[in-house]
């Protein structure tokens, strides 16, 4: 028997809205520390990584260990059917071939529950390797989908450079070029803004403007994302789930000959 | 000579988008105690039935029953025009092929006046029985819209099937299956989120999505909607239009061998 | 060198969103006196002249003449990579074949600089002569847009009527006729909402709709729009950019037989 319960199935919406564009299907591994989903996106280009701990759940109970594959569209319209500050309960029989799905709202007389099919999905076992990062650059979530997203009008790439005083990001293309340069500020009144940058090296890398769009969708989930660079290695964009756990995205850095 | 004077131009606007989708064309009955309209929708499946009373108008004038028919997405077009808070004024001679409007704002100092050609309709004379229900189920019109739109994700069919308890709104599909469970609720300090359900018998009945959506364009009408039903009977949807009268739907139910 | 600097750089935002539509390149003139544009629009009907004067700059350096060649969609792309509240400085060295934008965050720990290539441009020099006008009309920007699109849904044309009393602007084809009246109307307590005729003579004049309604783009720029109008020459819809000069638009009068 496995059975998760979260006060605000609102977290669920947005996990889900951050990642359906990425994967068509998913496995979630449930165990006794949590839910876990790790995926190649559908072009085989960029990883997911989901962890939501077992002790952010408002009950949380899994009998045996549980692989749920799901198609990540049909979730998500399961959850959209969801009200703001629904509570939601996730049930799964230890051999069930259905996963079902409970709705409360919040004044207790509307009760919504969905049951939908399992699939059985190929799982890929993914090592991710523990890195030493050269740059840490921890900053406002919005301003990061914000520079991304007006920085792929101009290119198809978009160069991150990171030094102690700053992070620059830079495209160019047909129309021009342009550079937006973020210095290292702590705000301590509003520290949600600050941008915070742990440099043991600079560093230089270029990345494909469409994927870094793509993690841009997690904006909801969290105000601050953290960007982890390191020469040859794939960068990590992850968003903290407040209370719950994380969503990260990975990301080869492309290989061009003028990488700047 | 017909005249109609309403303070709010407002709710015909909201009438016309609750019955446009539905209807190409109609006959608007003016006579001494209102104006009426009833027509089957386009597809000849449900019935739309409005009826506003004469005395609900700010100034009301009709020498001679006339028939005005009109094409609606046309009159749409003329009270878009129309601004927050304009009054109107309908006028139509007795053997005038013409029917005008006239919008004045409420700062005084602007006046937009419309005419449009009338059109020769069949008028279909739609005799409505009398039914006693089995079931009354009166419920905030907003959460009628929101799980109507919800379910139709999961299938094409909307069974819903009323107790003493409460109503229940399911849908099945290729995704899986969907249940909304209301129960009567009476709530004292906003009375427009009761639920009340008016029961002599159980009934359960299958209804078109489509239609039900359709008729969920009512919303912004009324806080409130209400939802008859009995066994072999067409379903009604009805939108109260305050101080002015209503607007009813009319559906009847899919027969289907495994109705649950 | 050339070198201007603005504290909002969403004036220009404003600017290009409502020339971009009408123009696909535009030709900026920048002397001593400030920057200017005049161009006709693609299809060669109407025509643009935009005037941003010096001394609205807060700092405007222009060492000798230049033309500035853009394409205007690059260059809104540029613009709606600026934030709210964000300073822009645009810079061109005398004979640079490139412009730059730079865009500061006011919390200035974020700033944007974009490059641009010009373009060799032919020049169209446009005499537009002086006119004795028979009306001059100011109203609410907004109110003209909303009249120009309500009446655009009834005919391709709008027949604009002056007389010392007030400006009629009337629409008419397959669905009806419409009329709207706007009287002179002086509003001290909230002076952008008043309608103010300046009239010598009445005048009737007929105009294409889809010119006026390109005109409305550039509502946001200012709370008044100028109608000035004569018998045979062209109608000019005056915007003014606060403290920092105009946006013109020219368009000549429809002939028709009956021209109402």
């Amino acid at each position: 028997m496995f059975e998760a319960r979260l006060l605000n199935s609102a977290i669920f919406k947005k996990v889900l809205d951050a990642i359906k564009d990425l994967l068509n299907e998913g496995s979630f591994d449930c165990s006794d520390s949590g839910i876990q989903l790790q995926a190649m996106d559908n072009s085989h280009v960029s990883l997911v990584s989901l962890n939501l701990k077992s002790d952010g759940f408002d009950k949380y109970r899994c009998d045996r260990n549980l692989i749920l594959g799901m198609n990540l569209a049909s979730l998500a319209k399961v959850f959209k059917s969801s009200g703001e500050g629904d509570t939601v309960t996730i049930k799964a029989q230890d051999d069930a071939d259905t996963v079902s799905f409970m709705f409360e709202a919040k004044k207790q007389d509307k009760i919504s529950d969905y049951e939908m099919k399992l699939m059985n999905l190929d799982q890929e076992h993914l090592g991710i390797p523990d890195t030493e990062f050269s740059c840490i650059i921890k900053m406002p979530s919005a301003e990061y989908a914000r520079i991304i997203r007006d920085l792929s009008q101009f290119g198809e790439s978009i160069v991150i450079s990171c030094t102690k005083e700053g992070v620059k990001f830079s495209a160019s293309g047909d129309i021009g070029t342009g550079n937006v340069k973020l210095a290292q500020t702590i705000n301590f009144d509003k520290e949600e803004d600050s941008v915070v940058i742990d440099m043991q090296e600079p560093v230089t890398l270029t990345f494909a403007c469409q994927y870094l769009n793509s993690f841009a969708k997690a904006t909801p989930l969290s105000n601050q994302v953290t960007l982890s660079m390191c020469d040859n290695v794939p960068l990590v964009v992850e968003y903290e789930i407040p209370d719950l756990g994380y969503l990260r995205y990975y990301l080869a850095p492309k290989i061009e000959e003028d990488e700047n």
